[in-house]
């Protein structure tokens, strides 16, 4: 058996912790296609927020109280970068995180792509799954905000770690997307999933862009596999993160059916929300109400069962599409 | 008044202390004409060893102990840097000390040349001395050894630091001197300089490849200033590192008239010796015995008064030679 999940940062990571143990049980492969519009480059290191989360959590290395960054972690190097005065200030790299950074960069610059460097970091963390990026182009979100009385683009890290997501904010693009191609496996991963899910993550600034890589959003839709999502919202709030303030600006309801809706028919086959959330309605989704909570690895692994076993004969047919266009 | 300093590393930064106490004392401008061969690039970031323990030692962030990093230096990243196992590990990079690197490869890679970052990584340390590297272009120390039955031509620091200097080595070679140019305001140091000083630095590793560097040999020897060199050979043993061998392999004597000869009366008016290697004889040369034990700042303050009150009459005619070439 054969799980793709697309992913982003913390909740993917956490999500996938309880897919790897579901897959562990039944003997399945698990793939993980991870958000790269986070990435960013500062201090001259290629960081990507998304992957390391996945990676260091799947690896025993995240941090488990700050839920970001590695455990255990040191700041020297950005007391000394504060001390020269080096921008930006706002971004905090651990020591250890730096590290991670350091060999990603090096190897970038010698040519090799994010997907063959990623596998090459996932050597020391052994995560479990396959980890790779959407794209191994650039791709980065940014946010069209008013600023200083002015519109400017800023990188979705400076809207959110600096300003904390409040400025007046018109849309999010996707710079790099229309020339980005989907990283090397990803594809093929889609083509041969015996089921695809989509991860609790932020659906504007995490999923989004993971479909915005011509294809893959296509590729998905195209999938024999079902395709089953689990919803970011519990009761009208996100679990955490920003949700909220993203799907405002979007124009979408910041409630577990609205984001059913704004993934839509075309990309879902399934819709899984909270029990909170019984009888949210996304019209041509399966939808059902289950504990989304992921307190822990038995209960995000149980969440996964869950998606399994959801009837789908209602909204998809039940022989594979395999081979359809 | 003015100094120029042509100087290396540890010894170099210990030997400008001084400079700077005898030149507050008399009111000069000390600039430092520091060697760029030893420097290097690793995990993608460049290192500039020589550069970095004159900024740390003069802006009393080194570590007094070891003689070359920072004060209260922490290691987390080369530790993770070995857990990915990123090569070079041999090579021991701090954590205080990369975030000097992080902003210096940031500036280079911006286009910033080597002098304009130096300027900005000053800018926090106020060593109180004008730092200049001996170059802007690469030029880069290499060891032409024996290595594994093949002869190769392997870094200074893979060379000193990997391999302790014990290689069977024939030869060094400055690779990138022949395109180097003197960084920007070099030549006009030296051409206004009222005397130059050359540290008691590796003659080998840390003052020739200054030298190498085309036109700057000729700027030095064409000054109207008197040049005065420092031994830093003391009862025919190093004060510290490794000249000794460096000096067996250039077929030079590993005494205070070994190195004297070697830098030889087209470069040098005066050479100042110890106390121990009184009677040194260099042809050409003015030579005194003074103590030259840098024991600390006073001590080596005390050296280059000796040096200014050296009887140049014999071996420099007391007209300025300003403006000859």
């Amino acid at each position: 058996m054969r799980i793709v999940v697309l992913a982003g940062g913390i909740g993917g990571a956490r999500f996938l912790v309880g897919v790897r143990a579901y897959a562990r049980e039944v003997g399945a492969e698990v793939t993980a296609v991870v958000n790269v519009g986070d990435d960013a480059s500062m201090h001259g290191l290629r960081i990507c927020p998304d992957l390391d989360s996945v990676m260091y959590t799947l690896g025993n290395g995240a941090d488990p109280e700050r839920g970001w960054g590695r455990v255990g972690e040191t700041w020297t190097v950005k007391g000394e970068l504060a001390a020269y005065g080096a921008e930006p200030t706002w971004f905090g790299l651990g020591d250890k995180d730096i590290a991670t950074h350091l060999v990603r960069s090096t190897m970038l610059t010698a040519g090799y792509p994010l997907s063959a460097v990623t596998e090459a970091l996932c050597d020391r963390w052994q995560p479990g799954v396959r980890l790779l990026p959407a794209s191994d182009d650039r791709l980065e979100t940014h946010a069209v905000v008013q600023l200083d009385g002015e519109q400017k683009a800023i990188h979705f890290q400076e809207w959110w770690v600096r300003h904390r997501g409040e400025l007046p904010t018109e849309r999010f693009v996707f710079v790099g997307a229309e020339s980005a191609k989907p990283a090397p496996g990803v594809l093929d991963a889609l083509a041969a999933a015996d089921v695809v899910l989509v991860a609790p993550s932020n659906p504007v600034v995490s999923i989004a862009p993971i479909l915005a890589v011509p294809g893959l959003r296509e590729a998905v839709a195209a999938a024999s596999a079902p395709v089953i999502g689990f919803s970011p919202i519990i009761g009208g709030a996100p679990v955490r993160g920003m949700a909220d303030k993203c799907l405002a600006i979007v124009g979408a309801e910041c409630t577990a059916a609205g984001v059913g809706r704004l993934y839509g028919p075309d990309l879902l086959d399934g819709w899984l929300v909270d029990t909170t959330d019984e009888g949210a309605d996304v019209p041509g989704v399966e939808v059902r109400a289950i504990p989304l909570w992921m307190t822990d690895e038995r209960a995000t692994a149980a969440m996964v069962g869950a998606a399994m076993e959801l009837d789908l004969a209602a909204s998809r047919p039940p022989a594979p599409k395999r081979g359809q266009p």
